[in-house]
Formats: C-alpha cells, sequence, structure tokens
C-alpha cells in the first residue's frame, strides 16, 4: 500500500526517522555513558514491534506504565519488563506474576506497604519472584515516598517479602521533561539526584543492596546519564518526538543527540467552506491536545486554528490554497495519548507502507 | 459483575439514568414539538446498543460522524443513518454506498461539487439511492456553503446529479451548544434559523424539495424544536451529559427536560503519597481533558489536581482520607472523545454491571 492509498485519518511513524532516533540514542550512552543501562518507555508506542527494535539497538529491557501493556509485551515475549508504576489490586499482581511465570522478568513500583504485600501474595502464589523498585518523589510531586527514611523503611518490608526481591529505587521526574530551559532543567534533576543518592545511601546503610535508580526522560536523560547517581535510564518519547517536545529549548554548548519527528497525523481536507479556510479529518479523537496543538511543521503557510471531535479546522496564508481531498501531515502535540487512540501504527518509508504494527491499547 | 469486580479505568454507563435521559427528550419532544423528527448523534456513543435504544425510544435514525461509524451501525441493522459531516475520497464513498446496498437509508453531508461527484459515483456503482443534504454555515465556522445561493447551486448539483437525492439542509451550529448563557445560546440559535429559513426559501423557490431541515444538540435543541425551520434534531451528548454541558447555565423560566450524568470513569486509588494527595489510575489515555477537567461531583471535598498519560492526581479537602485500593467515579469533561478512548462500556445498575457495549473505535 502507498501512503496516497491510505484512508485517514492514520497514525503514521517514518520507519528511517523513528530508526535513526533509537540508533542516535544508543550511540550517544555508548559514547558518553557506556555504563548506563537504557530501558525505553513502551507506554509512548505500546507496540512490541518497536520494543524490539529498541532492544536490537542495545536496550536491556522496556518500561511499562500499565498491567495491560506489561501483558501484552510479555505474551511478545519481551524479556525483561518494569512496570514503572504503582498496583492497588490483586487482579493487577495476579497479571504481573503471570507475566512473570510465562518467562519475563517482571518488576514493579511501590510506595507504600499496601502494594509489596498484594505483589507479594500474587508472587507467592504463582511461584515466581516480582522485582521492585521503591518509588522515591524527586520533584514529579505524583507518586513516591518522601524521604530516604520512608524509602529504607518500605524497601526493608520488601526485602523481607516472599516472592519478592528489591532491586533498588526509581526517581523519575516528569515534571523535569517539559521544563522548556535547559537550566531549568538540569537544576531540576540536579536536585532529584541528590534526593536519590541520599536514599540510596540510607537504604545502602540499612544493609540493603540498591542495585538499580531507574529514571530519566527525553527531556533530562543526559543530565542523568552523567550523575553517577542513576543506573538506567527510561527516555519513551525520543522514538517519535512531538511538538511539545520541539518546544523544550537546547543547550548549544553540549553535545546531545537531536531526536527527529517520526510520527505524524495523515489527514485529508474535507471542506474548503471559505477563503482561508480548510477543514480536515483528524479532530480530538484522533490526536490529543492536551499537551497544545499539532505542529503544521511539514507545511508552510498553514495554520492549526481547532478542533472539535472529528474535525480540525486551518488557517491558510495569503497565497496558500488547499483543496477537498488534499492530504496533510499533522505532527502530534503529545505523542502518547495520541498513539492510545489508535488500533494500528502505520510505518513508512515516505512513500510506501512496510509495516502495520498493532496498538496495546487498553488496561 | 458486580462494579466492585470491574477492573480500572473502566467507562461505566449507569443505565437506568441513561434510559431517564432518552425517556425525558422523547416526551418533552412528544408534548412540546410532535412534528420535529429526533435523530440522535451516534458519536456520542459509538454504539448500536445505545442506538438501538433511542429508536425503540421514537428516535427515527441516527447521526455518524465519520464512515466507520456509519458501516458499525448498518452492520448492526440501523435502518436510517446521516453521515453529518463531507467526504472526500471514493474510498470512504463507497463505504457509504455500501452500508446502502447492505439494506440501510443513508444519508451525508455536502458543501462542494468535488463530494457530490464522489457520492454520484459510487451509489451508481452500487446501484443505491444516496441522500444528500446541503451543509449551511450558520454560525459554528467549520464546514457549510455561506450564503443562499451558494446553498441552491449546490442543491440543483445534488438534484442532477444520478444515484444521488436531494433531502435538504443540514443547519447544525455546533458552537452554540457551548455558549454558557440561555440568552448566548438563543441569539445564536435565532441566527442560525434566519440563515436557514432563508435558505430553505431560495431553493424552494428555485423548484428544488426541501424536505429536511437538521441540526441542533443537547445545548439548543429546545430552540430549534420550536424554530418552525428545523424538522430534525441532531442531539447526542444528552445520553450521557458531561462536566462541559453541566456549567451550561439553565433558563429557569421555560420548562426544558434536564438530564442527568449517567457516564463515569471508574477509578483506582492507586497511591496516596502524601497528606491531602491521591494519586488514581485514569489519565490522559482514559479520559479527554480538551473541555476541562472531570467532575468529582459524586465525591465531595476531593479536587482534581491534574492528570498525566495514566495517572489523575486528587486534592483532599482536611477531614478527607483516601487509602490505596479506594475506588472513585469521574465524570467526564467531554464525552463524546472520552467514549472513543474505551474498547467497552460497561452498563450497570449502581451494583450490578448488566451489559457490555463494544464501542465503534476507528474510522
Amino acid at each position: 500500500m502507498t501512503l496516497a492509498e491510505v484512508d485517514t485519518p492514520a497514525l503514521l511513524v517514518e520507519l528511517p526517522t523513528m530508526d535513526a532516533n533509537i540508533a542516535r540514542l544508543s550511540s550517544y550512552l555508548a559514547m558518553h555513558a557506556p555504563d548506563i543501562r537504557l530501558r525505553p518507555h513502551a507506554k509512548t508506542h505500546k507496540s512490541p514491534d518497536i520494543a524490539r527494535r529498541q532492544l536490537a539497538a542495545g536496550a536491556i529491557g522496556i518500561c511499562c506504565q500499565t498491567v495491560g501493556e506489561v501483558a501484552v509485551m510479555a505474551a511478545a515475549g519481551i524479556a525483561d519488563i518494569l512496570l514503572s508504576n504503582q498496583i492497588a489490586s490483586s487482579g493487577k499482581a495476579q497479571r504481573l506474576a503471570a507475566a512473570a511465570a510465562a518467562g519475563s522478568r517482571v518488576s514493579a513500583c511501590v510506595d507504600n506497604p499496601a502494594q509489596v504485600k498484594l505483589l507479594s501474595e500474587a508472587a507467592q502464589a504463582r511461584g515466581v519472584t516480582l522485582h521492585v523498585l521503591v518509588e522515591l518523589d524527586v520533584g514529579g510531586g505524583r507518586c513516591g515516598v518522601n524521604t530516604g527514611e520512608a524509602a529504607v523503611a518500605l524497601a526493608a518490608i520488601v526485602a523481607e517479602s516472599p516472592g519478592l526481591s528489591f532491586d533498588g529505587l526509581q526517581a523519575y521526574h516528569g515534571r523535569a521533561q517539559h521544563m522548556r530551559s535547559p537550566a531549568d532543567r538540569k537544576a531540576a534533576i540536579a536536585s532529584a539526584c541528590g534526593l536519590a543518592e541520599a536514599a540510596v545511601r540510607v537504604i545502602t546503610q540499612a544493609g540493603l543492596p540498591c542495585r538499580s535508580v531507574t529514571g530519566a526522560g527525553t527531556g533530562t536523560f543526559a543530565v542523568e546519564a552523567a550523575s553517577g547517581v542513576y543506573t538506567e535510564l527510561q527516555c519513551g518519547s525520543y522514538v517519535f518526538m512531538d511538538a511539545d517536545y520541539a518546544r523544550n529549548e537546547q543547550d548549544e554548548s553540549v553535545e546531545t543527540p537531536v531526536f527527529e519527528q517520526s510520527l505524524t497525523i495523515l489527514t485529508t481536507v474535507i471542506s474548503t467552506p471559505a477563503p482561508g479556510r480548510a477543514v480536515c479529518d483528524a479532530g480530538l479523537k484522533a490526536m490529543s491536545l492536551d499537551s497544545g496543538p499539532p505542529s503544521l511543521a511539514r507545511h508552510a503557510g498553514v495554520d492549526f486554528a481547532g478542533a472539535s471531535d472529528e474535525h480540525c479546522k486551518l488557517n491558510l496564508h495569503p497565497g496558500i490554497a488547499l483543496a477537498s481531498g488534499d492530504r496533510l501531515h499533522l505532527i502530534p502535540g503529545h505523542c502518547d495519548p495520541t498513539v492510545a487512540m489508535h488500533d494500528w501504527i502505520l510505518a513508512h518509508d515516505g512513500r510506501v507502507v512496510t509495516d502495520v504494527w498493532p496498538v496495546a491499547r487498553g488496561w
């Protein structure tokens, strides 16, 4: 199938660009931080096919954000999976244990003893070991214990719980990824590193081995990689990028990999009702606007002017004309929730669809 | 399955409340506007099961917003389907003709001659009749011709096109649905009525029968119903309602049906990391924030404080405590795109899941 034959709206990934992003991060880490492990976040793509490409380029495993993703990735044979999130039901704990029983190394995060109990019970019931990381809040203000002392106390409970192995800390600063200035991002991660390092120290002093400190994202990974504290990076969006990440300013004085936009929504002009206006068939159900509008960087003189359920409106600069049936590429504002709206990712080379990958939607 | 056994996040509809909403609109129209036809919009629910309940309560057919919805509804045996939207590819026109060939009466909107040509070719190729409405822009500023003269010219092209039947006008004012003040909504629809009436007049003068004038939504339908211009109402959200519609002020001086919230996202507290804060497992991938945050009206003393991909944060008033594993009902900010994020709607009676309805996602 050629791109011209693809029905719209459709979620596309330009494969050479995505593969270059994957290679770029691996090369950077091989050169600058050879001891750091890369565990890309699969919540971005929800695709075992893309996860395999990341593993082939040197990633040691993947992260998931939902138990549904873990189940799909384990069924696809992904060997090492971290649920970078908490669970609070025995049903979800049992599904994690089932993924471990199927052969994957499965880890999960905790920030309270109730979660530890659920994981331990499920692991024992299946006769498997679940690996556990204590999540430390390093500035994201979401989940996580707030002090090194609380981390030690919880780590001790994990270490004593049958069926569980205490592996270390998750110390992810989500908010820092989208701070626009490199100085702000660096300062936020410096603070995260201080908190993580202090927690590692007290945990180690308590006699518990803290083998893993996992975190970082596409916006900050170079800082964590150079920190000497983090052992593992969770970058996800770098495979696709999006309009929001494109708004992050870069520090030109340091060498960091530059990732390119590989993900687009292919959309068709369905109406040109007035001069200077076109309406396309991709709306709120085809792309998430939570982090701002899509970018029309691939189409000079065309501005995004709003979306409703199944439409987006475009304003056309003087001299620009679009006709019913014309097709455009929108770069989503936020890649992760946009991908989750689609059942399929169509991989292409700019001309031909070379692969069709299912998206592990649902929970 | 009881609600307590449902894995989260999950999309729930309280069936007695939804059925009461469906009955309330039908009774209102029977009493106040018996000549008006109701053609509810299925883009809200994407569910043939719910469409059948609307038809059983007197609706004469349904609207869809995508060809994918039309195909699913036709396959489910829905007899009368209006695509309240434009198409711009022969593939989509062929799918509409296939739905007609399968036995449904299928209509679609046009606002330019290229769309008419695609529909005519597809109808001829399948040996079916497609019904066509000329869309008139009555203030929404999205699709639609802008003058009565343009409407006549396009209606004449439709009337001359083999395989097509010219049925009338679509005159939907989407923007008016969400104007907060009843006076503003009334003024917007008064203007829409003037434009639609003028277009009907010139079309009729040109010798073309304009049997149908279709439009209106949950925010304004009482005005269109009383207008003497509209013949058909397209209300969709009234079955579910949402936090955004709840912000519309109502005119207490007139009797209009009051619809109640039947749609919720069931979510579980997965973390209580700090006093006054809880984190739940429904995020940007489980509910659309495009029209504002979800409402926590069912949970006193709990405020929505933000969402990320798979989390939402809640702030708890003094004296309010939540524990890991507690479950809450979030009322989505905007029902339509929220429904499209889910594969299933779980119908319940407040205690037990009584039905599981597939959502016609995709395009």
